[in-house]
């Protein structure tokens, strides 16, 4: 079964868009947050839907102002008084001016606002104005902010605040986003106990059902739990049929043994419609990593040291969530954090390493301290913040070298 | 009342140091991923709590190898198989060699393990070893990974994946964290409706309160919605007696005119046990920001304008809201984005300028577009992907100088 050459990890992350993105549902907006929008959305109006004072003070004609200074304070006549919240009925003509509040509405006439700060009452009728100002001054316009028609928000991009809030000012309080994929785990190996269980001897628990489960949340997709399956092909064909079923994506971790790993294969190839896309992966950690389409569905065979699978998810995988989740291409983008290296580290040519790092300043530098372990040790994953890529075809890193740290926290 | 000079934002920001953590709750471990823990864990047992091999092959006395080569393998006796999940009854003797598979209990005896790579089957009682493996090599040791009694994790950390992982491997199926901080947000304006309404002639729908909810959330705080108070003292004071009772901050936004500036202090000075901090911070936008403690409770008077109010939450009042969530200040470490800027910024002396930018990659650059536009206009927040600061005491930054971005998407 071993006819594949272990793929490159830019010719396994080209596979994603072989798969297509999930389905949509319809949600309140205040349960839309980091949701991904699944239609273009247009302004349905005027944003504001009229012209506002963004200032405390009078609107007025801003001609009615020019050359007024401290020395030679313009005097205009108070013609009345806006009301919040609703629509003056009376106009400012040339050389009057109307008492407002910030979003106030601008009456007829008046084309921009006086701060109450460059003015004085000279009584209850007028006022002495001690600064001009220039048309459209401390007011916003019928729609400035948004016009109606104009495209908002496009398909694919995920609903930060602002976008929530965006839709909230116009009145939008439904929204049609991708319905978040669903991302079955199920770990194998006859050793691996629940870690709700007291392992007997010889036995571990389950840590990669946990760790992965929590890295599906941190994409916004939902994970599901298929528990474990021993080392025997026929229950493990049985658990990958059940959990397919009902998921967009299945995580399969452990067998990172050869023998597993063999039958992992041969069970993936039993299955219908399934096809092996990538079998090794020229990664470190992570290299016995198997990607498969099962149908529509995506199957991965993750290798089943903790700190291996967790990498893995974040360097390969998680593109492929971003992608069944209705993300665009351009709407991914995690920036990395800029960081310089505190000490040499040598990697192998031909594939990508992927190295564990803390983050720590020191004198106004950020530092990234490399944290050496083996793959099976969580607790080098507690220390570190992030990761830094060695590219395939670089020897290595030196010491003081400026590398893109991407964190793991998010 | 208005005694009060605009303070620092270093200064209000010392502040949250007078607010105490809230209480804690005690969750199920899959319940608690990206809260913050509420006590010093250790670890109870070793981790692994036996020696496991980390690779396929043969468990052997690393001795037994010593001097093997392509042309001189060592000849070794197959003495056992273990069995996965299960600990060997029989010892490796020098001269023998325990078949075994990834995750295997190491057989008494045996101190490491030949990759099967590096074997070659004589018959099916011996093989050939054709390298040497030194001690330790391609397994783990008891407690390798932790240490019974070790401090594994320590109160006000937040609990990423790998730390779910971590507890998880040690069995703790349950863990005391801080509960979420509850955040009461209540717009304030004779001129708001409620979003899903449509507004007459002169109102305008109210987007803070969705765009405050939003930030909390990303912070891990709870959201609690109280609505709309109209221009009266006694409705606002009613309000903020009702929202303060159930929440552990409140939001109170708008109110930016100058006279609703002053009755909202005049409200707020008539609660009991209530102590103006700040009024007024000398940052842009934002200036009229107002703090005070009542009680235990933390409250904020922040701006109407949607961006001025968004980005008083990213800069100032979210500080407060991770002191409440229980984070140690070391716990909190959020790593900006470095960025060139695009063109000169101008800024005033003498107040922390905060510019939305956008980030555009190109020949390899990663730069900063400033994005100008008045703060009542909610699509520059759309269109921004993070804030730059400029400090107090800069007179503006230089197209082309390295900027720190804080990004608004996390």
């Amino acid at each position: 079964m071993d006819f594949f050459e272990a793929a490159s990890l830019d010719g396994v992350l080209a596979l994603a868009r072989e798969f297509e993105p999930v389905d949509y549902e319809t949600l309140l907006l205040d349960q839309a947050l980091g949701r991904v929008l699944a239609d273009d959305l247009a302004a349905t109006e005027d944003l504001p839907p009229f012209a506002r004072a963004t200032m405390d003070g009078f609107a007025v004609r801003a001609a009615s102002t020019f050359g007024a200074g401290e020395g030679s304070p313009a005097w205009l006549r108070i013609c009345g008084q806006v009301a919040m919240g609703e629509s003056p009925a009376f106009e400012v003509g040339p050389g009057e001016a109307a008492r407002i509040a910030t979003g106030g509405v601008l009456p007829t006439g008046a084309d921009s606002v006086v701060m109450i700060e460059h003015t004085a009452a000279v009584d209850e009728t007028a006022i002495e104005v001690y600064r001009s100002v220039a048309p459209g001054q401390n007011m916003v316009n019928r729609g400035e902010d948004l016009r109606c028609g104009a495209l908002l928000l496009r398909r694919g991009y995920p609903l930060r605040p602002q976008e929530i809030g965006l839709l909230a000012a116009l009145g939008r309080m439904q929204v049609t986003v991708f319905r978040r994929p669903r991302i079955g785990i199920l770990s194998t190996g006859d050793e691996i106990v629940p870690a709700a269980t007291f392992p007997e001897a010889g036995q571990i628990r389950d840590v990669n059902s946990h760790t992965l489960a929590s890295l599906v949340r941190r994409c916004g997709a939902e994970p599901r739990a298929f528990g474990i399956a021993g080392d025997r092909p026929d229950e493990l064909r049985r658990h990958c049929v059940a959990s397919l079923e009902d998921c967009d994506m299945l995580l399969l971790s452990g067998g990172s043994s050869v023998g597993v790993r063999d039958f992992t294969v041969e069970v993936l190839s039993s299955l219908p419609g399934a096809e092996l896309l990538a079998h090794g992966i020229t990664i470190s950690p992570g290299k016995p990593t198997i990607l498969a389409r099962v149908g529509q569905r995506c199957f991965w065979g993750l290798p089943g040291h903790v700190v291996s699978a967790m990498i893995v998810f974040s360097a390969v995988v998680r593109p492929f969530v971003e992608r069944l989740a209705g993300l665009a291409p351009d709407a991914v983008r995690h920036f990395p954090v800029t960081a310089r290296l505190s000490r040499n580290l040598a990697s192998a040519q031909g594939r990508t390493d992927f190295i564990r790092v803390r983050l720590r300043e020191a004198d106004g530098v950020l530092w990234a301290d490399p944290l050496p372990g083996k793959s099976g040790l969580i607790h080098t994953m507690v220390q570190a913040d992030g990761l830094v890529a060695i590219a395939m075809n670089t020897e290595g890193l030196d010491k003081g070298s400026t590398v893109a740290v991407h964190l793991m926290s998010s």
